[in-house]
């Protein structure tokens, strides 16, 4: 089962403008910065109670929240629940017929495991389940 | 500033077909439902940590949620952050040049006072400013 909100990672076109709007939307500093080159982000963090609020910017245009931006724009762009045993979770949903992108589950950074829910068995979201380990984006 | 994530709104079509996939992917059972006449919204909800998950759907044709499902299908619609004083928010905000839906603050069901962040001020996101009385959608 999922514990908590881990994370919402929201697209954004540059740190650099959205870091102060969010500032000011919170009402907080940002805790930090972070490169995943695996998925090809810059992360710039808020602390918000138990969770995080993760900007992400494309580090190229080759990466894939490039190709999201250009769709969709900014704005949400996945939620992270976090569970105590990945693979676990993994295995129990996909006994249920959920389906996942990509490897699941995979490594993420920091040496955590990560896996993406497909949008089209999350209700039109794209749900990434995480350990926790804030490791990755 | 924000204290924590209060909930997220997930618009659905129908939350009997919703409701069910929610329980699998999240693990646990529904705690609970609503009806939010104002917002012509049908609510079931679930815990997540120290925030809900909030399946909304439409009661009418008429219901503005409709209307975004009609353009946007189902997925995040908006996302509520708890604050200690709503009015506070909104004047420090509409000080920083943030633009707000409609009236800002407003009642929401349960006596508790809200506030939505329009999209455009919060990089593509629809923001609710909520006291965390949980009495709205």
């Amino acid at each position: 089962m999922a514990n908590r909100i881990d994370h919402l990672g929201i697209a954004v076109r540059s740190l650099a403008e959205a870091e102060p709007l969010f500032r000011t939307l919170l009402g907080q500093e940002c805790m930090g910065h972070e490169e995943v080159a695996s998925e090809g982000v810059r992360v710039a963090f808020f602390q918000l109670g138990e969770a995080r609020v993760e900007l992400l910017e494309p580090m190229s245009s080759e990466s894939p929240l490039h190709k999201s931006l250009e769709k969709r724009g900014p704005g949400i762009h996945h939620v992270a629940l976090q569970v105590d045993d990945v693979p676990a979770e993994v295995a129990r949903l996909k006994a249920a017929g959920l389906t996942f992108v990509g490897e699941a589950p995979r490594p993420g950074a920091g040496g955590c495991q990560v896996a993406f829910i497909h949008p089209k068995s999350a209700g039109g979201i794209l749900v990434e389940l995480s350990d926790g380990a804030h490791g990755g984006a």
